[in-house]
């Protein structure tokens, strides 16, 4: 569509919420020629550690460059700041409330401003709409080739968050359901990784709550329909299944469940 | 993306409507290069009430000469008009049944032509669906700089609706909850206006339902959760919230709910 | 936006699916000019014959040589192989499991390709996500003008799945409910066609489960509302509808009533 970088939404408004089309609105009105992506308007109210999750599961897969605009955020009028930060070959506009921690885990932030130069703002700001009036004109002009030195003084560091991760022991992995996919199957906090290390002259027996499994399969239709099944999934992580069907739903488990591997 | 203005979609046809991929399909096929924007698609069916709210609180974020297509459109195929009007630097093809009435109540339109022209309009017409057959066309074909008095005649008005606004008594307003958004806060039909009467030298009570809050502040973190606040929202209406929750499901209330602020 | 063929995604992850954003992506990195447009993303999980009646209901309406990829995949990651075909004037990339075959049925696909080259696919592919990792850079490298030829042999066949259709008999036609719109209106397997056959000298009798009307209106609002009407909608089909309301939840039926035309 043109040569400018491509724009991402990531927020808690609801999809088809009218502040979303607000957003859209103030960012094309100042760079009407640049592409719009949803990355999501689902992120249930003010859950910022999934967003962090899926942020860092979408955007690497962006050109270079790609400006993410990404707004879930309780803290909006407080003196929380507002970010723009460069990781890996990507770029983003956010609150400084954890919103990046997953992706500063996997790779150092290259560089960190925090956004206070006010002639990029909508004017006046509300001060419980910065996604419209602060991160949406921002995101505009860095699209059109703003210099993010512009935007205000270097930011020390992100916020953190903690996160839970799965266990290693002498002979398994404690881990849990950490999401659950549109199918009903089980992501879990397992990584391919960590498998590496399973030696593999050894039977592997996965259960999740009191379901158990053996053996990790390859893909869904490896197996015959209502088996409950083991695999990478697409994001590097094991997941639950049941081959056709929701494990969320058969299975009666969600978030939090436990899922042990051991051999 | 190019120098075509762009087209926004406003419709109750629910998300995900193949009837909205359809109306896509018809307006690229005219011009393949323009821009679409989605508003919303989530207006409950036939609330054209609610979409005509919609309409005046985004389209004016977008950049001027953006074509607006709004299809809430319970007299498709009768004698109730389509409708191209101009109005602030805005313009709207849609069914003259009030769509445009919240909208007119703030800017009067410069420019009003009742959409007749079949050369514009896809053939044949299904009675039933009008915003594939005649809005989407039409508003393609003006995109690419068709003038707007080839369509048809002036139109001599736009189809009024009844509001109900609040009302300002001698120490007191009464209001109402005209919509919930996806945070569970109460927007309310009082606006920063109304209250800019209020006397600074008074203690504001301001009530909802049987719940009581003082004092207005200036954003949800100002107080700690759980806290019953009142505030004035981005699009400059009163609104009643509880900080980092949600006050439709705490406080037991929807739309239609009393407010009354006093003084 | 650009000279480049838009392409659009059919797929059953859900709205706002992190893995939708994913596949978006990938098309962008290799084609960051290439205009996306989504057909649906809420097909019920591996509901392959409502997809592909989705595809034949609205990819007709695109630009010549738009490219739609569709994954709604129980296969994914086995032997089912995945196609590029043309048919009519537009061209599709999907697993070769049916998603065809109500636009086949229609009209004859002038070129299939077994989709197997993996110069054209991420590496590594995840044995769970071809969407991702075959469709969407296979359809990015058609959107810049690679020759479908280039991606594999040709291919045979595409998959054929059942359709129950209307029967016609002497003096009735006996079909069924093969959709609910989100108006409520119910969506029959009867067509325009079909109906054309009736003697016009003859009263017509449309009876829906235990409910019956007569005569076939032109739309909606030729009747006073909660009125129960029959008629022909915008994709030809026999339609039940009541005014103003919803007949799904007014008659309280669904996908699979029967329906019967009587004169």
């Amino acid at each position: 569509m043109s040569n400018y970088p491509i724009i991402t939404l990531t927020t808690d408004f609801g999809a088809s919420s009218p502040y979303v089309a607000a957003m859209k609105g103030v960012i094309l009105s100042i760079n009407s020629q640049v592409q719009l992506v949803d990355i999501t308007h689902a992120i249930p109210p003010q859950k910022i550690r999934l967003a962090a999750q899926v942020l860092a599961d979408t955007t690497s897969f962006y050109p270079p460059d790609t400006i993410h605009v990404a707004v879930v955020d309780p803290g909006v009028g407080t003196s929380r700041a507002i970010v723009y930060a460069e990781i890996a070959d990507q770029r983003y506009v956010c609150p400084n409330n954890g919103l990046l921690d997953r992706l500063a885990d996997r790779h150092q932030p290259t560089k960190m401003i925090r956004v206070s130069e006010p002639k990029y703002f909508r004017t006046p700001v509300a001060p419980t709409f910065h996604g419209r009036d602060i991160m949406a004109p921002v995101a505009a002009h860095l699209s059109l080739g703003l210099e993010p030195e512009k935007l205000g003084p270097r930011q020390a560091e992100l916020v953190k968050l903690e996160w839970r991760g799965a266990k290693r022991m002498a002979n398994r992995i404690q881990g849990e359901v950490v999401a659950v996919d549109s199918f009903g199957n089980l992501v879990t906090n397992i990584t391919r990784e960590m498998l590496a290390d399973v030696p593999t002259d050894e039977t592997v027996a996965i259960r999740c709550d009191d379901h158990e499994t053996r053996s990790i399969f390859q893909t869904y239709g490896d197996q015959p329909p209502m088996t409950l099944i083991a695999l990478i999934g697409s994001n590097d992580q094991l997941e639950i299944a049941i081959v056709d069907d929701s494990a969320k739903i058969m299975l009666g488990v969600g978030v939090g469940a436990p899922v042990e591997v051991s051999w």
